[in-house]
Order: C-alpha cells, then structure tokens, then sequence
C-alpha cells in the first residue's frame, strides 16, 4: 500500500494561495509605501530570540502562547509581536540609530492561541514606531498614518478613535481609584459592548469601589457628541487633576491639527473607552474599526509610551506607534468582497500554437515586458481550446495569438477576454502596434 | 545594582539596520516585478511544519540542521527552504491550483548551521518555480528569469553557467559507473576549483572506478571555448548514449532560444561540471557567479526535476525552478560597494521652527507627499544645527525651512543638501512652485 505522507498543514496554521497571497501582497506593497512616504525606514530582526530577551513583556498570556523550545543549550522562543523585538534592538543599537528613530516592521508573529474563526498562529504585523522624542507632533503624524493607510489601502468608511491614557489615569486618581486601574479600565474598554450598567457591576465585583467612586467613574459614559462636543463635556470632569487636564489638552491638541489637514470627525473620534489591554501606554491611544465590519475588532491600534526598552537599557526611549493588523484587514476585505477575483500577475498570455515558433512567442513576450507589459508564454502547444480555459482560469486581459501564417504576415491576433473581442494588429517594428493598443487598454 | 537584561540576538541571526534593509527591500521588490513580468503568481506557507512533512526531503544534513522541538504533543520544525513546502502546498492544494502552475515565493527559512563568516542561521530565499510542465519552453524561461533578475538588480558581470543532469548521467551509464553517480558527480563539481588531477585522484579513492573510466568522464574536463564550440566538442562524447543525446539536444535548445532574446555568451555558458548537490534535479540545471565576486558562490541556482511531491502525492508533478539567495546577494552587492549609503526612505525634511508653526509644516507636508515625495516633518522645534546633523546623517536630498516671517510671506527656503545651496521658493497655491522644483531634481 501507499506510504504518502498525508499533505497537510499545522493545526493553526494555513497556506495562502495566489488569490489570497496577490491582494496582501499588496496591502503590505501599499503600508510599506504610505510609511516611507512619512519617512520611517525598514528595520528587520530575527524570528527567534532568546527566550529571556521575550519573557515577561507582554503579560501572562503571551508568556504562555509562545512557541519556546530548548535549540541546544539555548532557551528560545519565535517572536509572538514586533514591539519587544524593537525594544531589544533600540536597546542594542542606541547610538548608531540617531533619534528620532522612525522604523516600520512588516514581519510574521508567532502566537499560540486556540484557533478559532478568522485567529491564526501565525500572522503579519505592520508596525511603525517613532522613538526618542515626547514630541506632540509625533502623536499627530501617528494618527496621519493610520489615516492614510486606511485610505490607500480603499477604505472610505472607518472609524479611528483616539483617547489619552493621561485623562483616565488622572480621572482614576481623582476618584482615588488608582491602585485598581488595571482592573477599572478592563472593565471600561467593555463599554461600547456591554453598556453602562455591566460595567459598574464588573468594577464593583472586581475591585474594592465604592458606587460613589463607580458613579464618577463612569461619567465618563455620558459624554457624547460631536468631538468638539466631547472635548467640552471632559473639562469639568477633568479639572481638578493636572495630569487629566493635560491629556485632554493633548487630546484637542491631535484632534485640532489633524482636522487642519482634513481629517475631520468622520473619520476620527474621541472615544473615552478605550483604553487597550497593555499597560505600557502612557498617553495618546488610538484604535482603528471598520464601520461596515467592526465586528471584527480594531485593525490597527496603537499608543504612546514612556519608556519602550527600560527592560535592557538605563537610556529612556519614549516613543509612539502603532500597528496595522494585516492578516485580519485581509479577512476583512475578503468578507467585504473587497478583492479582485484574480490568479494572475501578469496581463496577457501568448498561447503557444506550434513548438517551433517558440523563439517568436519569446521575442514577443519580451518585446512586451520591456513596456511595462506583464506577459507569460503558455509552455505547451496545447489545444487552443485548453490554453483559453487556462487563461479564463486565471483572470488575464487578454491572449495574443500567433500561428505560422500570422507570423508570415507579420500579424498578431489579439483576443481582449473580457468582451470576447478580436483585434488584428501588426506585428512590425518590435511588436509596436501590439504594445501601443494594449497600453491604451491595461 | 542593575537587572537589566543584556540585549543581543541569538548565536547565527542578525538585525538589519534601516542602511541594510533598505536595499534588501528594494532587491526582493525587484524580485517580485521580475517574476510578475513573467506570470508567476505569489504563495505563502507558514514558517512551523510538520517534522515529517520535512524530515528526509533534503537529506541527512538539513535534517540536523532543522530547528525542532516538541509544541504540545505535535513534533514540528522551521522551514529549512521553500521547496519541500511547495511540494507539500502542491500536493494538499493540487486541483485548486491549475496546472501549469507558476509560483514564487519570498520569505526567510531557517538552519542550524555552524555560523561562519557571510553565513547565517536566517536567511531570506527567493524562490520562483514552474510546475505540471515538461516542456522545454519552462527550461528556457527559467534561464530568462534569472538572467532579467540579475539585470534587474543591477549587474552587468554575471555568468550564468547551465548544464544538463541527462548528459552526465548519460555519460556515467556509458563508462559503467551509474551506480558511483552520487560520489563521482561530487567529485566533477569541484573540478573548477581543485583541477583534474585531484578530482580523478578522489574519484579513484571514493569509488570502484578503474582509472579508464575515470578517463572516460574526465574528457569532460577537456570541453572549452564558446557555446557553440563546447557543444560540438560534446557530440562524440556523447554518441552511444541515448540519454546523454536528449541532454546535449536540450541544452542546445535552450542556449539558441535564449541567444534568439539577447542572452549571449558573455552571460551564459555551458558547464559540464556543474552537477548540483541534490539529487532531485534530473535534466537543465542552473548557477550563477558574479564576475566581480565568484568567491560568493552560486547566487541563483535551480534545475528541473521529474516529480516534485513525490513523498505527498500519487500525482506526478515534474518542473523546474531555482531560487535566488537575496542575503547572499545583498553581503556580495556590500561587498562589491554597490549599495547607497542612505538611512531615510523620504527626501525631504522639513525642520521645525515652531511648534505654533506645526499645522503649516503638516499641511506642507501633505502637499509634497501628495505629489508624491516622501517628506518627514522634524518632531521637535529644536535647534536648527540639530536637525541639520539629522538630515545629513540620514541622507534627506533637502530642507524645507519656513519661520515665522517666510510663513507670513509665502516664503519656503529649500536647501539642496549635496551642495549647499538655497532656493527661496513661493509656497503659494498649495506649495505649487515647491513640489515642482523638488519633483524637477528628486
């Protein structure tokens, strides 16, 4: 009997195939160029660390969902984000760097979660960072990014909603709730989802708030409104603590400059909720929903920090970035019918009708090339019948077809698949008339 | 004293630097067009695989060199190459994908080998492959792909040297020594470094050959001068082998056809003593060597083989493929002082006077990327001899500097840094005269 081994992949894990792989393909070609439009630089770092360098960073539960092995004597671990490579690396490099230091990181993560719809063990993360400067300016250009991400890569209806870490600390401290922020703001990020009345009830079990404290708490829960609107309803509530008046200045800061370059309330709101899961931020947070999907969570989401690397260097490295959630993006734009129904990357397909004229099906397809013209030679001569079911298959423009008599004639067949269409051209002076037509048409 | 965790990668992985990964970026772009141009469409598959979907495929030293441990009850490992994935992608997704089905592949793969100097334990691969086709066309365009990819990147001094596995193996069943193939064939390979002597003295030692048959294939070490030449030279040798006949006939095949587009001698020979390590191959086999550099090593090489899926599939799946090692490319094109010496992915800086001046400098900002010049905005109005030593470390071509009285006066100085020189430029009608007279120079 057979001894196959039965083809398969890892329990988490999953193949893309070219009608998946061409659109993120460009998603990552589109993040990589709005990043470089601002001028972040492409940084790269191993997918294993010591597992010392990755421990203990990003909570418990990351602690637990790394994939960490001995490899000889060394305890190692595959990265499972691209913030605590970047730490070690700021740390390691310093000097050389130069501050501000702006890098992008586009690069697989490694986490074992319990599969489950849409969550994968392996996934893209796109991460830009600008590090060693407390600079407002660089809390406004983080959220440009994102702005400009979310449009390059064809979103028009989304929601990127920002908070400062600085008003809910100041808010928890007035409320002399300090000592259970964590637990307090866990509760709170659930608003939007649970409402007001779940919430209190969460912060009451958990923690040892009184309801008078809850009660100011939760206040926050009331303001609504345009951002301008929300803005106003925060000062009183903040007044009374520095530390909350200062990020609500920061807040009216971002909002104010980033409407100066058109980004308005439609697609940016001030949203006293959220507050993200990781306790490192400091300051401006920012989160990002799809408003057709925002089911699917935040898309890209990030925030300021005090310190990124304080774990392997005296030097204080604040900074602020965030991360745009790729492979989920994808999922997003899949469910959206966002992509193009395509298994091509090129335009045109020669079909091949007779070996002995592959020379010319070569000098054609060159010809091509050398315009920009994206083309493949069908390596067969095949019925012609089976290279168009070929070419249907895989989404080409069009198929450019060349038999023995054609070529004496100095003439090329061009069939435009889309309408069915067939054109006679010349195919004299290097393909010129082929070239031309099918530029005007691409 | 301190509990900082000393910051450094593992034994054998490296970070790459913005100066290094800028270019590395732009080779695998390059990579990319190169292989879209041609129709080859992307794949992705994950990092961690079933150990035994990869033990055994690549032969005893990959599989101690593999990263692998234990994730729960599932023995699994790290990539080594993209080839046994391909071969386990092609067999799982078989029906859904078509055939022919041309696929590249860019991502990195991981051995544990001894690090020595050039040589790491993570390195990026770039693969592109043609599978369900024998037919000879896919042997020629292989030979186009890596001579455009070399071109692209930037070499003019390459030779890519091809062989065929069917003349050697041929001519080993025409002296008797099929049999010895594996260990007389590694002995051929070293024939352009150790001379003939030394390979027949290790063929003799290695193998039952008597010294008339390792005669008999040294006359291949007697072929010499152009392509044309080496091939007649061939003829006789391989007369009384049908096998070796095909191969000579193949080769010839390939060699015209592509001198038909233009890849002539001076980048493409014949070499009979490449033989290729794997036994996969079994007909073109494919190296590649940089004039300036041979030391380096192959930088792209590849062949056909019969049946890639072999330990997944009944179905058999010949092709033919190579792959480009873009770390070993990007250490020679360092080498060779073929990479620019920049630390920014932007142009333009636009230093900071005034943080009061901050909306103008973003809005000026968008103007330029909008006409698409990447422009970084300084985060802090510090002193302008500090932004200065930023832009220069970094390698912006210029400065935008607008005070408050060039604000007040529609006034931009632009100051091009190669030279010194300043420019006052109006910043009216939405910086028109700015991005123009940058786009004229950039």
């Amino acid at each position: 009997m057979s001894n196959l081994i039965k083809p398969r992949t890892l329990k988490g894990f999953r193949d893309y195939l070219p009608e998946m792989m061409i659109p993120r393909e460009r998603l990552m070609e589109t993040a990589r160029n709005v990043y470089r439009s601002y001028g972040f630089v492409p940084i790269d770092t191993p997918a294993l660390e010591l597992s010392e360098i990755l421990c203990g960073k990003g909570g418990e539960e990351t602690d637990r969902q790394m994939f960490r092995f001995m490899n000889g004597k060394r305890d190692v671990a595959m990265r499972f984000d691209l913030t605590v490579p970047l730490a070690r690396f700021a740390a390691e490099h310093g000097s050389n760097l130069g501050l501000p230091f702006k890098r992008y990181q586009i690069a697989p993560v490694w986490r074992g979660e319990r599969p489950q719809a849409g969550r994968f063990r392996e996934f893209v993360q796109c991460d830009f960072d600008t590090i060693g400067t407390t600079s407002i300016a660089s809390d406004i250009e983080t959220g440009l990014v994102i702005f400009d991400l979310m449009k390059a890569i064809g979103f028009e209806k989304f929601s990127i909603r920002i908070n400062n870490r600085k008003v809910l600390n100041g808010l928890l401290a007035k409320a002399g709730l300090s000592e259970a922020s964590v637990l307090v703001l866990r509760a709170l990020d659930k608003l939007p989802k649970i409402g007001r009345e779940a919430v209190a009830k969460e912060m009451l079990e958990t923690t040892d708030a009184t309801q008078q404290q809850v009660d100011e708490v939760l206040k926050l829960s009331e303001v609504s409104g345009t951002n301008a609107e929300v803005l106003d309803q925060l000062e009183p509530l903040c007044s009374g603590s520095e530390l909350a008046q200062e990020g609500l200045a920061q807040l009216r800061q971002v909002i104010t400059a980033m409407a100066a370059v058109g980004v308005t309330d439609s697609n940016l709101q001030v949203d006293v909720s959220i507050a993200r899961g990781l306790d490192y931020y400091t300051g401006t947070i920012y989160e990002t929903f799809l408003d057709d999907l925002p089911s699917i969570g935040s898309v890209c989401s990030g925030g300021r920090y005090d310190n990124l690397a304080a774990l392997y260097s005296k030097q204080e490295l604040p900074g602020i970035g965030a991360s745009l959630g790729l492979d989920r993006l994808l999922a997003a734009m899949d469910q959206l019918k966002m992509l193009p129904e395509t298994r091509t990357t090129a335009s045109v397909l020669i079909a091949q009708f007779s070996d002995q004229q592959l020379q010319t099906y070569l000098q054609m397809a060159q010809a091509l090339r050398e315009s920009g013209i994206a083309t493949e030679v069908f390596p067969d001569a095949k019925k012609i019948a089976q290279q168009f079911k070929y070419a249907d298959r895989r989404g080409f423009d069009a198929v450019l077809i060349a038999g023995d008599d054609e070529i004496v004639a100095e003439k090329v067949q061009v069939k435009w698949l889309a309408d069915g269409s067939q054109t006679e051209l010349s195919s004299a002076e290097n393909y010129r008339e082929v070239t031309q037509w099918l530029a005007s048409r691409l």
